[in-house]
């Protein structure tokens, strides 16, 4: 069950950060990578999913940039995450994908294989693990918790972000689920 | 707070399995069932709450169905579940409920009462505990951690739901709450 | 991380209570207030946060009422809390504030600075930990779970209460998350 990140949530090794809106998710996950930049001189890189579509999206957008310091290198991979991945990691590099769920809404959108696009990302995330001298972050809303959506695409969304968390989950070294900014280990 | 299932969860009692939609709680309550057929030769019996209603919930059913290995036998119960736990319950059996949720449902749409029917079903669940060599599992969605629902109906239901989730986890030995397939043990 | 409450849930000290409807969340909170008062005779005070604007929500309140037992005082506060908490704390009282939740909507619904208000219940629970034998306990919801809400408003208040949710957590001494009636310690 346990990895190359089971030590420290700053050692290498692929964590999944699971949790609701506002949950404190994606926060917890900038501390762990600022940390790992501060201890080991690693430097951040910030994948993210999110695209601009209107205007609540880019005030998201921007509060979430302006919570990172200065180190961050931000590369935006709303479609191709697992080439972007690939390309970011290095040996001095902590990775952070924010978020999967986003992520998933887009593969749908594009109407793109999301089972293979997972493997590709656990694909990329391994080779990364094995590169990268810090924590490989991905963050990952839950979003089955509520009442049965009326629509049926939001019910397959749902279909399609649980199975991803899924497979994440099985690949990961450490899973934790935020609620209230709390951390609770849930694997590693 | 222990009881007979507390050791480990091939062992007798009332485990009850909560998570969201796609969180994997099917998948590990087969998986727990199977391990007790394969270790210790039960069999395993599954009642089944949902009804095909449309196609959607057909394909659900089915892909279900496919995760089962041959040794299952499947009873459909989609309104009266006690009276089917305590036939299928036997001295060889490791029986699974999959899902109390569906069966709140469908005691709604039948106009029971669904506080009555618990009861009954806790009743029927401590017999077969007593009586079978293997768990009783039984599994169901946590709906309540969304917002709150914009129709009357839905809101009653997260009631109707919620009540038989602490009534059952009140009952059971073991409780766990799953999430991306991990476990988390909430009691036992 | 622990705090003043950290050794039983009966000492001094900010506990949050978090989780979906019908968790048992209040239930428990409840159970903990009256531990309390039976055992050191404290005198329990209810800050309800609910306003009845309708029969259902009439109902609602009308059962909480009858879990409750005699000895409790009850203090209706749908927008001025930090004040009545402050009114309310002594040296011979336990608090329960239920829930953070409405009281997020009624700060909404009313134009008040949710941030500001929230401060202000913060620095309100400080004292009250201070002067108040018994735990100051805060129950609140946990709405981030589901699919994302088709609405902007419900958008902006699943942040408002998020964000409620992670500084109440910050500064608490004790916090659970509640299921199925059953606790998980996140903190303390």
């Amino acid at each position: 069950m346990t990895g190359a990140g089971a030590d420290s949530p700053l050692d290498a090794g692929l964590h999944l950060l699971l949790g609701g809106a506002r949950s404190g998710k994606s926060s917890r996950a900038l501390a762990l990578a600022e940390a790992a930049h501060r201890a080991r001189g690693l430097d951040p890189v910030y994948l993210a999913t999110a695209e601009a579509h209107d205007d609540e999206m880019r005030e998201r957008i921007a509060r979430h940039r302006a919570e990172r310091v200065g180190a961050w290198r931000t590369v935006e991979a709303p479609l191709d995450l697992p080439e972007a991945v690939a390309r970011a990691a290095g040996a001095d590099t902590v990775l952070l994908v924010d978020c999967l769920t986003l992520w998933a809404t887009n593969l749908m959108l594009a109407d793109r294989d999301a089972e293979a696009a997972t493997e590709a990302l656990i694909a990329a995330c391994d080779a990364a693990r094995r590169d990268a001298a810090g924590p490989v972050l991905v963050v990952s809303n839950e979003v089955g918790l509520g009442i049965v959506p009326d629509n049926a695409l939001a019910r397959r969304f749902r279909d399609v972000a649980g199975r991803m968390n899924q497979r994440l989950a099985a690949a990961a070294d450490r899973v934790e689920f935020v609620a209230a900014g709390l951390p609770l280990r849930l694997k590693g």
